[in-house]
């Protein structure tokens, strides 16, 4: 039923001479990304033949399931389900890797990239844990490793950080990269619904996975945020290195209670470079966060992303679109394709670094901030026995070096049936250090009624 | 007092063997963005490096008013005021035009070409007008052209469409391209300005020259707009096809009247596929436009620059940032100078096509659709002798084939006093050809008090 991948391909009569051949793909994996980028290129193959100024030919598939590949690519293209024929593939100048994961897929690449092919991937997981290994050996080998699809798919985030804004001294990173969290909290502001419920509508819609671990706990925005604090900065991968807080414990009442501050909640993804004590550092975390309501960050709602990126010389840009799906999946493996083949050759596969900056002008030494370092404003929710004691919580806030920036009741009536008295602070940028040791001795305070909730308020330029 | 430029260049030491040598740069124009690129480079000179591979460095400078050069770029550097002697001189690997102007700089980029160096120019004009000219002759001598900096500077919009979405057919490009002019409309809604009055705050400001009239004309906005639907749709660049409206007849009146129905008005160019009588053909147009209030690109004000791309695959994705500037557009400019420091020979000039698609591929049949064909939504605001006519308005546009898909009365309350009533009319999507026929009967209809205003109404998706 299927053609062997390897006789198959030696079969083929060679490119004709004089003419460009096209670039040989291999594919491992067919599922949602491997689906839409095989249909993405059989659609659109004049017109990216057009801009590549060759073609682009899929010629053999790893997938599990072989009889729904078959239906996607046909019976002209070798089907296997052994990933690592594919990855080592005599007639294949180009690994796509969209089948996911860190282990087996690290073996599959590192082959590849052994073999001597250039590897698109849309893997960040893989690439947050395991990135200096593989791009290391693709230095090696004198391949490229692509990964436009690892962060904000649609978008060409990558490509506007190593290429667009490569005059720039790279202030700050932050953005919306997760659009399953996004989708939750958007559901959550505009239905009134607390985090149980949205991301039950999520996964009925398809906007979140059966196990949504990785995307509510923070873990796939960090792994987005690591890979473009690195190509922003000119430092290693540091995933293990961030602060990640995901989404769970979000209260619908603090979506109700920073909209009537004027803000709105946020999973958002900040990198940022920053002096602690003298010695430069990263902030690189991922944390639920009030961004202010009119605010452009503000309107990335429903599954879509925002990234924001602050250069000395551009100063704010702004790039936004689809952060997941079958096809917009599609358009960043398939850019990362034509890059490949746009390439004179072998050599040039270096042309831009992996992570943005050669080796020498990596500074290894450039840490990401511990979490009690990192300095921002606050919202706390203070639920207190008394609306009467809003003075007295401004006033205690500020004996613990809290600076106090606003302190209000929150107006009862937009807030759910039952909810006693709270009062919203508004801090001045503070460390966190100095937040916790106040939070933990507010627990205590006789006015307050019951758990004190805090997050960030990233008040971003632009 | 200025060294000799070609004399002081031919003593230097040759480069160290094994290193890879400095990207030697010539600039022609010592302005506002000639003075940012060369402080930008000197200020992130190791930066840079660290992610070219190697140095930029600027040996020698062109300027009118040497004196003031000298202030900016010291004595280490190479002065002339002789343009064609940095075109053509030996010791330069490629040429900075930012000098602007289609004359001279016409001469000096093609003899730049033909010493076989490669350009960089922010001159959109220059592009527009002889971009088929100059990148012929870059293809022929094996050189790049590139052109970050001539549309939206801070923002890498070239970079994304020649790259970023090349597996995308693009629907449509629609964007804020002209800082001026959006300056200028954002005075006019937050302050209530009439059309001259912001022209005359813009201008003390800094935001519009002594001559505004590329601007406010939309004559800048539209070379942009054509340089954008030529690397979108594989199009010559048909500038000269464009139908371009600036907003000098702007009445601050339509401002607040749009804002009344929940949209804001924006210089909107707009770059369209789109069928005409079966023949395939682009809509390219620069005009005043509404877009709802709360759609993305309403949030882009002052100065600032958005664009968005629609394309099959990755959908809307939106670019944003500053659209003028000297630091903004030195970061385009310096990074086409990375990117050019990224090639790895001669032959690799040609890595990337000049306008996004080979010559091959290019559409030369391709024509932008006459203006009575542009089919959109409109806006008309009729000036009546009495509110309760409104009815009546409504009623006659439907017999003249203009679809009414909303008709209410201005309330006359935000209005400036001493206004007559306003009938406000929202069309369904109709060719211009009807709307111009019947706004040429409606200027005649008993129950119509002043000239008629129309606008065209933009519900771009996303």
């Amino acid at each position: 039923m299927f053609r062997d991948p390897v006789q198959s391909l030696e079969t083929q009569p060679s490119p004709s001479v004089g003419a460009i051949r096209p670039l040989r793909v291999g594919m491992i994996g067919m599922g949602t990304v491997g689906a839409g980028t095989f249909r993405v290129l059989a659609r659109n193959q004049a017109l990216i033949a057009g801009r590549a100024g060759r073609g682009i030919e899929v010629v053999v598939v790893a997938a599990r399931n072989l009889a729904r590949a078959v239906g996607v690519v046909g019976t002209d293209v070798a089907l296997t389900n052994d990933p690592m024929q594919v990855a080592t593939h005599p007639g294949v100048d180009v690994v796509v890797e969209v089948a996911g994961g860190t282990g087996a897929a690290r073996e599959w690449v590192l082959a590849a990239i052994a073999a001597g092919k250039h590897v698109v991937t849309a893997n960040k997981a893989l690439l947050a844990v395991h990135g200096s290994e593989i791009f290391a050996a693709a230095l090696e080998h004198g391949v490229a490793v692509a990964y436009e699809g690892a962060v904000a798919v649609s978008i060409p985030i990558v490509k506007a950080l190593r290429e667009g804004l490569t005059a720039n001294r790279i202030e700050w990173v932050a953005g919306i990269v997760n659009g399953t969290t996004n989708f939750i909290l958007s559901k959550m502001r505009d239905e009134g619904l607390d985090f149980a419920a949205a991301l039950q509508q999520a996964q009925a819609l398809g906007y979140a996975e059966a196990d949504p671990s990785f995307d509510i706990d923070g873990v796939d925005a960090a792994h987005k945020m690591a890979l473009l604090a690195a190509n922003a900065f000119g430092m290693p991968v540091r995933f293990a290195d961030a602060q990640v807080e995901g989404i769970t414990r979000l209260q619908g009442l603090d979506v109700a209670c920073a909209e009537q501050l004027g803000f709105r909640i946020k999973l958002l993804g900040v990198a940022r470079r920053r002096e602690d004590h003298g010695v430069p550092g990263i902030e690189l975390r991922v944390q639920p966060a009030l961004v202010p309501a009119t605010h452009l960050m503000a309107q990335v709602n429903g599954s879509m992303n925002g990234i924001m990126v602050k250069g000395d010389a551009a100063g704010v840009t702004m790039y936004y679109g689809a952060g997941a799906g079958s096809e917009p999946t599609a358009s960043a493996v398939i850019a990362d394709l034509v890059d490949v083949a746009r390439l004179g050759g072998t050599h040039a596969a270096q042309r831009v670094p992996h992570l943005g900056f050669h080796a020498h002008a990596v500074d290894n030494a450039l840490a990401v901030l511990p979490r009690a370092a990192v300095h921002t404003r606050h919202y706390l929710r203070v639920p207190v026995h008394s609306g009467e004691q809003t003075g007295a919580v401004g006033a205690w806030l500020a004996t613990q070096q809290v600076p106090v920036a606003q302190v209000q009741l929150a107006c009862d009536q937009a807030l759910p049936p039952g909810t006693g008295p709270q009062v919203l602070v508004l801090t001045g940028a503070v460390a966190q250090a100095t937040v916790d040791l106040a939070m933990h001795a507010l627990a205590a305070h006789p006015a307050v009624a019951g758990p004190v909730a805090t997050l960030r308020v990233e008040m971003l330029e632009g």
